[in-house]
């Protein structure tokens, strides 16, 4: 499959030119393009440019309020509530992880349940902002149902990520960004673009039963809990996709478990709807407020270099610090450019046309 | 293998005698039998008075304090910093809790790093103590390295749990507790005893092969993170242990990584200690800090009956939530007793003519 190259800048001037046009406030497009593009740049490419055509359908058939009021229901000095108002959740995670970093530097941590929002692209984006303050960094939210639970059939969860960004002195930072499933969905679309099995243990068919067709979620099947089967653990990343789904729902009032409402603006919204919008959960914890900054620093290098000079199984592959790969890809596509595979192209061209604004590639 | 069976307020009052005659205030050696039995009573039988006798040879050896000044040594209107003195991590952490709990109470979230510890028990203990506030708990330690990294041989981490309890309405409560592995050293203790393989994806050799000897640990091999491979996600396993290990220590100061001291006394002490003793981390969130108690009660018995009534793929085998297993064990020993192996109650035996105290079964 061929692909084009754009630099990052490009990305993030085509998605900003997208979300003004359909109406969002200059400060909040370039807010949401930078979120946006942040996937594409660290290599996730299923959750950058690629779904921005997503987004704005969710926007043409009502879901998503290009405008939204976002705000504070509920507070206490270390807590809030947020209401996004049907905002897109690359705008109101940010913001809502601006109010927990705010309380942090009053109190020491702030935790910040988030409900009535949308698909908040790479958790990674939102953990991150928290460093910058020398905090701890978390995000979590919960997704369309396509995870089974341990001994079932149904979809009843997401794949619900977990991100935890930590920072170190002298070495990169600590960041795990995880799906609470054996792979991401984005793993499944690689494989079915060059026609693959996936491994045993990362789907089941609508029966259950154990599946290795990338395509099965179409058909019915559903992702597999981190673990695959109970016999490896699947019941532990189960839990802890429920556990994503309590602090970004239950704690918010955001809708919860197969009750979320789909990406996909052609799939039609559960008929019950128990909450409001999705959920999102953001945590920035200063670091000061348990020890000197720089001996937690000193610590997290050692840590790390601990960590790295590791003896590897196989020389040429030594062992990897969570959050390398992205930075890796960083690194590259900051020089070498972005490459979008011609259906994303595509896509992005027709969606140019018909949004009337200039294409990505003019 | 024979068994005979006691009840929870023999075992209990046994531990409490073992640990005042070790020198344990009333007050802490009641605390330290509760949080230890607490493991019997819930099936998680590795955790409980099968460990007794290591807590007395840790005091033995001088790494546990019978008596310590467990203190504040920083802290913010959220956090703390707490040094447990050496003590038992079953008092240590306990202590800790309330700590957080009393946090929550004020500023709506509490959250405790803690240095200079020994082993805790079950996480499961000390995060349900929030719940009886309608406050949600979080537990995690880390723990004597015994799993390699993804793509090392090196063992790094210990099984490094983490636990979430959650309180419903009308439903019993959600409460996972997990090791960052894909199976608990307590599940290869019972394999041994039975002369079983361990299934693919547990365990590796020292040379970082796959492995199916349940006693591989003895010979040098690890433990494997959660997902058992790269292809099936033990990087995320990885990172998993990595987040407790970062709470646990690096926010606090304890030892972390392959640091941190070992639980069985007979194992050396490691020449270098970045840090103090072993480290936990513990958190309480008022629910009413995010939203009002009985909106989220509804809602999580809600939750909670979506997951039980969902198609199972076997019928004899319903969605089970989080907790589930341990409640059931927990009722069933209430009635029946909890039973001991014969090398655990000759264990047993042998501690309280040592300490010359009433035998368990006088």
């Amino acid at each position: 499959m061929t692909s084009t190259s754009f630099s990052y800048g490009q990305l993030v001037q085509f998605a900003q030119s997208v979300f003004e046009k359909i109406g969002c406030s200059s400060e909040h497009a370039a807010l949401a393009s930078r979120a946006l593009v942040s996937a594409d740049l660290r290599g996730i490419d299923s959750h950058g440019v690629a779904r921005l055509s997503g987004y704005v359908r969710l926007w043409e058939v009502g879901r998503v309020n290009a405008q939204p009021q976002i705000r504070i229901i509920h507070e206490t000095p270390s807590t809030a509530v947020v209401d996004g108002d049907r905002g897109l959740g690359l705008i109101v995670a940010t913001e809502a992880m601006q109010i927990a970093i705010e309380k942090a530097k009053l109190v020491g941590t702030g935790w910040v349940s988030v409900q009535n929002s949308n698909h908040f692209g790479i958790a990674a984006f939102h953990a991150m902002q928290a460093m910058e303050h020398d905090m701890i960094g978390w995000a979590m939210t919960n997704a369309s149902p396509l995870v089974a639970p341990t001994f079932s059939k149904d979809r009843l969860l997401g794949t619900n990520p977990i991100c935890v960004a930590a920072p170190a002195g002298e070495e990169p930072p600590f960041v795990a960004d995880l799906a609470t499933t054996t792979a991401a969905n984005g793993k499944l679309e690689i494989l079915q673009r060059k026609n693959q099995d996936t491994p045993t243990g990362w789907v089941q068919d609508t029966d259950g039963n154990p599946a290795n067709d990338p395509n099965i979620l179409k058909q019915g099947g559903a992702l597999l809990p981190l673990g695959g089967d109970r016999e490896h653990g699947s019941h532990k990343g189960y839990a802890l996709g429920s556990i994503v789904d309590l602090f970004s729902a239950l704690l918010s009032g955001a809708n919860y478990a197969p009750w979320v409402p789909p990406f996909p603006a052609y799939v039609p919204m559960p008929t019950e709807q128990p909450g409001k919008g999705i959920g999102h959960f953001l945590g920035a914890m200063r670091v000061d407020a348990f020890r000197p900054v720089e001996e937690y620093k000193m610590h997290m290098d050692h840590w790390i270099r601990g960590f790295r000079r590791a003896t590897p199984i196989d020389p040429s592959q030594p062992v990897i610090i969570p959050g390398d790969p992205e930075r890796a890809a960083e690194a590259e596509r900051m020089v070498d450019g972005i490459s979008l595979l011609t259906p994303v192209l595509e896509d992005l061209r027709q969606l140019s046309v018909r949004l009337g604004i200039v294409p990505l590639d003019a």
